[in-house]
């Protein structure tokens, strides 16, 4: 197996070296693992004047699976557009086809006080979160800013942008988010935004469509505006959410925050044939970049994730979710996740203690 | 002054003849007040085969406020979508031009166990939500479900919907929400998704033009994914909040979420002239209506927001609020926020016991 390792801007790379340390000790134990690193984001925008390089890209095809650390970060912030750090990360998803985008939202009973809801409201939060990824008003055609006949007479600026799916689109997601309801609570709640969107309209039938071929699956339905009341309201309600690229941005945020611990949040983004990018759900947080404190349990439980997904080796997968959990049992935490009576430990002391309890 | 009253379906005549008992009372006070009864939603569908019919937009074009209850039900949601009770009210509120809705988000202290969030985040929350509600991917042009092309040669059909913001549609949003935000704290966070769309790119732009009209008013940028965890985790960083349309929609509902009583939140819909629709934030309960178990102190509280907003009679807004909170101080609860120890009391009951503290 071939893993390109994108480690990308502000902590990517520590969070990443410490995830490829857990690579090398499954090695050390006889897995096949090849690994190449290439730049992305800021990072590729420094090395090949490109957020996404031709040579990364190129890496990231041949591969069978990427890990990704994250992008982004404030000296990119001036740059145009088409050059700055995210655009990399849109372009690879596109460009891989990962449109299945597969977000948990889950607590681990140790860190329940870190949330901010009520820990009755939280309790047990094992929810997951299907995300469409390369399509919808990320990627509609046509979009722009342009000059327009105003109202009173004169002109001015227009910003637009089209919000679009095509029944294949919305089908070949909801067949990965059945599957996955399948092997959970086989619970499926599709959001969107039916009573004034036609994009939406068309969502709902599709999901109505597909839900024949799982009929142990139980789909129901719920308006975005909604479901983020209810996603704060009363969390546990939900086993699977499949929604669309910019709902799917919105929520998934927001669901990932109900755990109070970002910092342990793992996603993949899958392609048809389950080739992927794992990555933490965090950010580059450029303000503790470098300085060996960054959490790196979202990005090794990423590499579960790959096991999970692209591997299909779930004895692997849950061997690294084991170790993770021991070393919360055994109580160290970095430093967003600690509290009074754990033991602070940095970036690489945790990745060492991952590496040791596998 | 004349008030058009608008009950709408469900809940909507219960909670609003309480309205009604309130402004009656303010009449016997000596105040000028006319009011005209028109049905809408579901209502307006059943008077006269169309969610606002002609009659009703004609009385609303005419008075100087409009009080709204709630539209849709169970029996309205198999109609053509023209015909459905929601179309009703996304035409009204285009027809009068309402453009700017203020979607407040309060937490009364003696309410705060109902919240899924911890005491100690959502204390104090006092926060408003201004609403752009004319415009954005709810109106925007072309908009459908059509037959394609399909990637893999066929055809198929694509839903569509365009987002879309001019400037001037941008910039009186923006007047309305720095003037609001003048009045409050002088904090304005902007939030759109200008990393990924242009139509938010634009808004952003002209956010920051008109600030330079309030230099006391801190604006600050927010992406909606980030605003949407901001909310969850640190909702009293905010103090004002202008957003488009649909991000709105989603971040609202999720605000009004926070203080576990949306029963208590009221809502205004203002024109260029504050002309003004006003109505609660919930929806129209099917599940209860009738029953005379519903919570009319939001549609009472948008009452208030009527006088400050429309009527710039702001002793009455306070003392109508006022009112308001000597209930529950007293105690009265209905079925949504009742809790041990305080005094059940029915949706009438409640509006007796609000004429009677004004
Ligand atoms: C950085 C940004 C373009 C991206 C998105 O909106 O998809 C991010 O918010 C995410 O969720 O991965
Ligand atoms: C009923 C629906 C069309 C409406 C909207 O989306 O604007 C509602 O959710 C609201 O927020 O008033």
């Amino acid at each position: 197996m071939k893993v390109a390792i994108l480690p990308g801007d502000g902590i990517g790379p520590e969070i990443v070296a410490q995830a490829v340390k857990v690579l090398e000790a499954l090695r050390a134990d006889g897995a096949k693992i090849e690994m190449e690193t290439a730049p992305i984001g800021g990072a590729g925008y420094d090395a090949a004047g490109d957020p996404l390089p031709e040579a990364t890209l190129k890496l990231a095809r041949e591969a069978d699976a990427v890990l990704l650390g994250a992008v982004g970060g404030p000296q990119y912030d001036t740059l145009d557009r088409p050059l700055r750090p995210e655009r990399g990360l849109l372009r690879i998803r596109k460009e891989l086809n990962l449109f299945a985008n597969l977000r948990p939202a889950l607590l681990y009973p140790e860190l329940a006080s870190a949330s901010s809801l009520k820990p009755e409201v939280v309790a047990g939060l094992d929810l997951m979160i299907v995300r469409e990824l390369t399509g919808d008003v990320y990627f509609g055609q046509p979009r722009g800013i342009e000059i327009r006949p105003s109202p009173n007479g004169g002109s001015e600026r227009v910003g637009f942008n089209t919000m679009l799916y095509a029944e294949s689109e919305v089908s070949r997601v909801a067949h990965v988010a059945f599957g996955i309801a399948m092997k959970r609570g086989r619970k499926l709640c599709s959001v969107e935004k039916a009573n004034v969107l036609e994009c939406s309209e068309l969502w709902k039938e599709v999901m109505i469509e597909v839900s024949k071929d799982y009929p142990e699956v139980a789909l129901s339905h719920m308006y975005v505006d909604n479901a983020a009341m209810q996603l704060i309201r009363a969390p546990k309600q939900f086993d699977t959410i499949v929604t669309g690229n910019l709902f799917g941005d919105i929520l998934s945020d927001a669901a990932s925050m109900l755990s109070g611990s970002i910092g342990m949040l793992p996603s993949a983004s899958l392609d048809e044939h389950n080739k992927g990018m794992y990555e933490p759900i965090h950010g580059s947080a450029p303000d503790i970049a470098g300085k060996n404190l960054a959490n790196p349990l979202a990005t090794i439980l990423s590499l579960a994730m790959m096991y999970r997904y692209t591997v299909a080796d779930l004895a692997t997968a849950d061997r690294i979710e084991g170790a993770v959990k021991k070393v919360i049992a055994q109580g160290l935490r970095t430093g967003d996740i600690w509290t009074e009576g754990t033991q602070k430990v940095s970036c690489s002391e945790m990745g060492d203690a991952v590496v040791k309890a596998i």
